[in-house]
């Protein structure tokens, strides 16, 4: 799996990760939808600076950062300020990234479409009080979302590699749209569409020892699925990949 | 799901909560397996008072603790000693169970469980270096083990109110032999074998947009999945009922 930065820069090796990425994402959906919105999470709180959900989500990436989870070039934070250093030493992994491409994060876009477009898509109205778990499943949802998203980093250094000229040509004119349109591809956007409402229809199925499988009870509606990959997922990852060509030649 | 303590006490809510708690369960080992054995995280470290994973998991359940989550009778902590206070007041559900039971906590066994049987039989040998995520799968592994085994007391209350006078006899005798044949449902534990097996090969099947499913891939081993349960979940479980029951008339 993904750890795209110590096996040089693989084509093959990075559709694996992504592919397998779904496969995540689509488990922590539903592991989320496992509980109701519970919307007090969100709410900014006396006594904290912010919601329940931004003090658990700081204080876990700290607690990560600190077992060296941002040592890795493929893992962004969505809180990266005041992040306390590792206790592990650097990796020392190959820089296959353009330095300036490396850093990017777009975490603040993802955590804004994950609470008001995602969630409300995904969970039932309701209040349970399981705000701890409940957002230790939105970590999980918005860290396999993020790293999928910033493997676009990847994904566009390989596709500048693959043809220079192209892309030296739209990047030397700061043309965004040719860049977009260099790096679209509508019929693999489709097949990963229909492939990610297929697999969660397979994750999301009740599972019982029956011969008939429990056909249309699904834990995380499949089209929401397809359309986060159609709305979010992949014009974010193009996003990235976009912003990150348009510094590659700085 | 599992919000057994609101519920006053449901036999099919609770049921229902131990089934879908199999789902995840599955998905955290196929999400564990996705990572190579990685033993350095487990390894004493100089500078840490433990292992590398011994301080992850703490740190983590002190962010846990802080948000909650073990102000929940489901909850249990690996290293409770220490744990700081929630944030959050009291919950103030019902307490169903028996106050010396709920507080029975077997998550050292569980943890000895998951390093020296279950980890070298769903994980690869090799280290890729990503510690942080590992140790962050290896806790939602161990947290989903231990939610569904320590719902054991929820267990032995129901069967202890169903059958008080059956129950009150092998209590006063303090005659674990007893309790565990009254607790004991052979052909309920084959079932449990048979559908998480299933459930494995169902969610850790690779899924692609052909026809035909890719039969004979899977993420984690099912076999591996049904002998957890056959050798492990459902024995500790039963351990947990009757420890319950030992102190239900204290």
């Amino acid at each position: 799996m993904g750890n795209c930065s110590d096996d040089v820069l693989n084509l093959d090796s990075l559709r694996k990760s992504l592919v397998r990425e779904e496969d995540t994402i689509i488990f922590s959906l539903i592991e989320r939808a496992k509980y109701p919105v519970n919307s007090p999470l969100y709410d900014e709180r006396p006594g904290f600076s912010g919601s329940l959900f931004e003090f658990f989500v700081k204080e876990s990436e700290a607690v990560q950062a600190k077992a060296g989870r941002y040592l890795s070039v493929e893992e962004n934070a969505f809180f990266p300020d005041n992040l306390p250093p590792s206790l592990l030493p650097p990796r020392g992994s190959q820089q296959v990234l353009h330095p300036r491409g490396a850093s990017i994060n777009i975490n603040e876009q993802i955590l804004n479409m994950y609470h008001k477009k995602l969630l409300p898509l995904i969970t039932s109205d309701g209040d349970d009080g399981n705000y701890a778990i409940t957002a230790d499943r939105d970590l999980d949802c918005l860290q396999a979302l993020s790293r999928r998203i910033h493997l676009g980093k990847f994904v566009a250094e390989i596709k500048f590699r693959e043809s220079p000229q192209d892309y030296t040509r739209a990047i030397l004119a700061q043309d965004k749209d040719a860049l977009m349109k260099l790096l679209t591809f509508e019929s693999v956007e489709e097949m990963i569409k229909k492939r990610v409402e297929k697999k969660a229809m397979v994750f999301g199925q009740d599972v019982d020892l029956s011969e008939n499988d429990n056909v249309g009870n699904y834990k995380v509606n499949p089209s929401v699925v397809s359309r986060l990959y159609g709305e979010w997922v992949i014009p974010l990852t193009k996003f990235v990949e976009v912003e990150y060509l348009l510094c590659r030649l700085d």
